[in-house]
């Protein structure tokens, strides 16, 4: 089905420009409106009923949808979000999926109904597109906006805004095993988890790339928290074996990992040293203060409000992350 | 202005059953009904078209206003707050305050045209009631419900969700008194905080209670930042204070604070003890993990959702605090 978007494209103008030209409402030049007029008659495009009630007024909200709002990296691109659409005179409609694609499902096909302008899809987690995609892609169809944040689902025609991830960890992993701290462990999630394999397999490239081999006992595949973090450590040193630093998935897994080496009469980072992934508000705090790699939640906001303004168009745009370095690594 | 409430006290039933008469909408015994409109012929109530907006099914939304949504304490509620409306079939729109007057009045001011069920605010700024009253009196007046989660705002006629401030700060002060850690100091945001002034009095009252003075030099007014807390607790200990031990206004301050104690040498809780506030998630697995006061997010919004529903009407609701006892005092 044609969408605001494809016809954006065909006249070479924003979907905004689009969408101004199709109510009426808005200043747009001659030129600009020929040709979206002109591509709306060669795509046949058919506004839907739900892309009615938008041009009538009715979206001004955005609808965010967080894998987990209660962690610090959603809390803070929550916060950063709401600045960028309230400075384009938008709404945030919050929702919390809790790691459930069945949540998920749930609010995608109550989208319609609900007369969103947009929908920012922020999750982790593996998204099963088989049963998600048509529903995103139907949402496109009814001329809503729909942007992936932090999930590469720009193949599906979904425009993506991730962090650098796989680079990131390989340079991480690659500045420890520089130091001389080798082995490395790897402690984050893998399974069912987007990023996380992304992560995992920049650490594989660092690991393999100073020629060493991949060692299983020393990738701990758990879950993004702080208890999981504290008991894969715990069980690693307590079964004897021997590694010098830990890269992390997350910092909430860093900081598990730090207190049970503490916990062991261990030292930080002379003994192991530890690289967390986010730089979470308290890393810079705890003691010893976290090395991890940095988030940009202003700049994720700042291109999801200019595709939603449809001032941007690129269906892939990557943020760089560097390593913040303290005392931990 | 007669409001659905008054019309639901009045007839003997919660504000849903009368909305379920209002809108023909939903079984409601003929009993009950016969009261409900008994009380709206007594009370001449009449429904303004916002009211009329709602029956008409438009307002599935609760807004909920938070002070930040990147501390930990504002999302986990706002976690739990969504949890508690979706099982209730209402959705959360989120409005991030950033501890602005302006942005709360600008909000309210615009809620009416949002057509939402009700607004939740959950701050602990203390709000201009001289500015803020009326727009919030407006918003019941139409038909909104109105709850505040944090501040006391019922004597203004605003059902209120608080937390137990003064006397659990009262007898964690009284607990680091008992265990010889005296003087005991205080650190956490008085200026312009409402909890911050409660928080204080606790600790005020703890002191005097035990027969000692009340020190200025040992109340230390900052923002609820992990950096203000560093700050002032290094500025304290170089400038030879002395004290035994630390009551913080918040699990951030408490962070700040044991860094910049073991910065400079000294033993956390042997030198100097430190007790927090508010019990985020990090908080067990720092170390030494930090002792603290509870919170109850998930209990606090059950009852904004019954108070939502019509199904509670209580003005003041007090949840308690208990110690959580780690390793920092």
């Amino acid at each position: 089905m044609t969408t605001v978007l494809d016809v954006a494209r065909r006249a070479g103008v924003s979907s905004a420009t689009v969408s101004r030209v199709l109510s009426g409402k808005g200043n747009v030049g001659e030129e600009a409106r020929r040709r979206v007029l002109d591509a709306v008659r060669e795509l046949d495009f058919q506004p839907n009923r739900m892309a009615q009630g938008l041009r009538r007024g009715r979206g001004n909200a955005v609808g965010l949808l967080v894998g987990d709002i209660e962690q610090n990296v959603y809390s803070a691109l929550t916060k950063h979000v709401q600045t960028a659409l309230g400075e384009i005179g938008l709404d945030l409609m919050l929702y919390n999926l809790d790691h459930s694609a069945e949540r998920l499902r749930t609010m995608l096909e109550a989208a319609p109904a609900m007369g969103l302008r947009g929908v920012a899809l922020a999750t982790t987690d593996i998204i099963p597109m088989a049963t998600i995609g048509p529903l995103l892609r139907g949402l496109q169809a009814g001329g809503m906006s729909v942007v992936s944040i932090g999930q590469r689902l720009h193949k599906d025609g979904i425009p993506s805004i991730v962090y650098e991830e796989r680079a990131a960890a390989r340079r991480a992993v690659a500045y420890l095993l520089e130091g001389g701290r080798s082995p490395v462990a790897y402690l984050g999630r893998l399974t069912g988890s987007a990023v996380g394999t992304d992560r995992y397999r920049g650490y594989a490239a660092a690991v393999t790339g100073a020629g060493q081999a991949l060692r299983r006992e020393l990738v701990w595949d758990v879950a993004y928290r702080f208890a999981a973090g504290y008991e894969a450590t715990s069980r690693a040193l307590d079964a004897g074996l021997d590694f010098r630093a830990i890269q992390c998935g997350s910092d909430e897994l860093a900081l598990g990992a730090l207190a049970a080496i503490r916990d062991r009469g261990r030292a930080v980072p002379d003994d192991i040293a530890v690289i967390g992934f986010g730089n979470l508000d308290w890393g810079g705090h705890v003691r010893p203060a976290l090395t991890t790699l940095s988030v940009h939640p202003a700049t994720v906001a700042g291109h999801m409000a200019r595709m939603l303004a449809g001032d941007e168009t690129k269906l892939l745009t990557v943020i760089p992350r560097t390593l913040v370095r303290r005392g931990s690594a």
